[in-house]
C-alpha cells in the first residue's frame, strides 16, 4: 500500500476544508491563516490500551480518536478547526480498513465543522491514531482554562455521568447484551445501543463549551478520566477547593440497572468510570440560569449545579446524609 | 507511572516556550496566537519501522522524530514554531527513559528555537513519537510548495547525497564498524561517526529552507524518500519535468568507500537511500548565485544546481555518458 496513494484516496473523501485553510494534505505541510487566537492538543488512541477491535468497528474507533481530541478543545471554549491525524496502521489492516476508520473521522469532523487537513501514514506494529486538533477564538483570553475558577463560583456539568462506563460493563459483559430481561430493565434495544454508543462514540460538547465560555466560565474541563480525577486538576490549577453533592450528581438513568448486574454502585460507574466526555465548569453563581439556558440552546443538552467552589484546596464530597468525605473525597467512594 | 507527573517532571525540562505560546502544556490544550499564517505538519516515527533500540540511543530516537517534523518546515520555507508530541509508551521503557527520549528533542528544539507547547502519554504495546509541528510566515503566499516550479527554472539541492544511507549501512554491518582499515579509508573514527550521525541525528536544514524561499525558490521539497521519489513529487505537484545530471549530484566523499564494502553503487545509495533531509528546489535561473550565497550564509552547508526544469512531466537524468534514462530515470539506475 503507497502512502502517497492512500493519501490521495483518503483526500477525495474527506469534508470541505475549513475557510482558515489555504492548503490541506499532500504537500510537505499544511497551510492556514489562523487569525485570533488558536488552542492545540494532542491525543492518541491506541489498540489494546484504549479500545479493542473485537468491540469496536473502524469508523468508531476513528470517531474516538477525533472525538476525544475535540473535547479538549470543547473545554477550551474553542471553535474547532483543523485536525491532523498520524495513523500507524498494522498489517492485518487493509486499505479499505484504513478508509473505514476515516470514514468515522470524518462524519464526526463534517458534523463538528472541523476539517482534516493533513495525515501521515506508518507502518506500525499495533493500531494507533494520533490526533492533533486547533481551536480558534479572536483573542487568548476568550478561552477557558482549568485555572480560573473562584471562591464562590458555581460548579456545573452538562449532561450526565455513567453511560460511558456503563456502555463499557455491557460491553465487557456479553452474557447482559443478550439478557432480554435485563435488555427490559434498562430501558429496551434502543437505550442499551445508546449506551454503547456512549462508550464507542463520544459526542465532544464543543457547543456546550462555546456557551460556557461566552457565560463568563472561569475554569473548564472535560471528564475523561472521571469526576473526582478531573475536579482536582481544577482545584489545582486554579489554588481553590470545590464542594461537590452528591445528591445533585446527574447519573444517567440506566447506570443503576447495570451497577445492579455487574455487582457496582451506580455512583462509582458515575465518578470514576471516565469517558463521559461531559464538561465540569466554574462559572459565576449569577450566571448558572444563564449558562443552563445557552447550554440548552447550543446542545440540547442539561446544565446542573453541582456544587461550589470554595477557598481552600482540593475537593471534598457532601453525601445526601450530610456527611463530608475530604479532601479528594471521590476515592472514598471508589 | 503517572501521566501527569510525568508530563510535569517533562515540562521542568523544556525549552522557554517561543514568543507566540501564551500557554503551555499542562491545560487541556496549548494556547498561542499565531499571527500571520501557518504551516502544519505530523511525523511519526514507530520503533521497528523507523528505528530499532539497539542501533539508536532514546535521546537519537526523540532527536530524529522532532528532526523528520522540522525538516518539512524547512521545505516549506516557515520560521518554526510550536511542537506537539504524542508519545506511545511501551512497557520496558521507564520514566528515566521517557525523559532521555524527550532531552533529546527539547536539545533540537533549543537550537532551532522551536517551542515544545504540549503532549499526550499513553501506554502502546511499541515505541512511537507523533511530533505534530507548527512554522510560521508573515503571509500564505511567503511559504514554498511543491507546486510552482517553472520550465527554466534551475533544480538546486542543499548539501550532499548518500551520508544517511551509508550510514545506515554502517549500522547494519557490525564488522565494519570495527574494521580499522576500512574506517581509515573513510577517514578515520571522527568520519564514521559523522557517517551514523546522518542516519540518527539528521538536521533539518531550517536556516537553508528559509534562505531559498526569500531568494524566489518556486518549488521544495525535503529528501525523506530518496532523491528520485521526492524529485516525481515537484514534478507531479508542479506539472513539470526534471532533468537531472547525474554528474553534478554532490555525494557525500564517504560513499564510494561504503559502497565498494556493501557490493552496492554509488549513486544508488546517494539517489535511493533517502533519509538525507536535504532540500530539493527548483529556483529561477538567475537567482541560484544569490541563493547559494544566503544557503552557505543561513547553513553553513553547499547549494548545487543539479538539473534543471523543464516542460512536460516525470523526472529524466542525464548520465555521465550523455545517454537519458526516462522517464523517472532513477528507477532504472536503483
Amino acid at each position: 500500500m503507497g502512502e502517497f496513494e492512500l493519501l490521495a484516496r483518503m483526500r477525495g473523501q474527506l469534508p470541505c476544508l475549513g475557510p482558515r485553510v489555504v492548503l490541506g494534505s499532500g504537500d510537505d505541510a499544511a497551510i492556514s491563516v489562523p487569525g485570533g487566537a488558536t488552542v492545540t492538543s494532542v491525543d492518541a488512541l491506541v489498540e489494546g490500551v484504549h479500545f479493542r477491535r473485537e468491540h469496536t468497528s473502524l469508523a468508531q474507533i476513528g470517531h474516538k480518536a477525533l472525538a476525544t481530541a475535540l473535547s479538549d478543545l470543547a473545554a477550551m471554549g474553542a471553535e474547532p478547526g483543523e485536525a491532523y491525524v498520524a495513523l500507524g496502521i498494522p498489517d492485518d489492516l487493509d486499505e479499505q480498513g484504513c478508509l473505514e476508520l476515516l470514514d468515522g473521522m470524518a462524519a464526526l469532523a463534517s458534523e463538528s465543522r472541523a476539517s482534516l487537513a493533513g495525515g501521515d501514514l506508518s507502518r506500525a506494529p499495533d493500531l494507533f491514531i494520533a490526533v492533533t486538533v486547533v481551536g480558534h477564538a479572536p483573542t487568548p483570553e476568550a478561552f477557558v482554562t482549568r485555572a480560573g475558577a473562584r471562591p464562590g463560583d458555581s460548579l456545573v456539568l452538562t449532561g450526565d455521568l455513567g453511560a460511558a462506563a456503563a456502555g463499557l460493563a455491557l460491553l465487557e459483559n456479553p452474557p447482559l447484551e443478550t439478557d432480554f430481561a435485563f435488555i427490559d430493565a434498562i430501558g429496551g434495544k434502543k437505550a442499551k445501543s445508546a449506551l454503547v454508543g456512549r462508550q464507542l462514540e463520544p459526542s465532544p460538547r464543543l457547543g456546550a463549551g462555546r456557551a460556557l465560555a461566552a457565560a463568563g466560565a472561569t475554569a473548564m474541563i472535560d471528564l475523561s478520566d472521571g469526576l473526582g480525577g478531573d475536579a482536582r486538576h481544577i482545584a489545582a490549577a486554579s489554588g481553590v477547593a470545590l464542594r461537590i453533592e452528591a445528591a445533585a450528581l446527574p447519573i444517567a438513568e440506566e447506570v443503576a440497572a447495570i451497577a445492579e448486574a455487574t455487582g457496582r454502585e451506580p455512583l462509582e460507574l458515575a465518578v470514576g468510570g471516565g469517558e463521559d466526555y461531559e464538561l465540569l465548569a466554574a462559572i459565576p453563581a449569577e450566571r448558572v440560569g444563564e449558562a443552563a439556558d445557552a447550554v440548552r440552546r447550543a446542545e440540547g443538552c442539561a446544565l446542573t449545579r453541582i456544587g461550589e467552589v470554595l477557598a481552600g484546596s482540593d475537593v471534598e464530597v457532601r453525601l445526601p446524609d450530610g456527611r463530608i468525605l475530604e479532601p479528594a473525597g471521590f476515592d472514598q467512594l471508589a
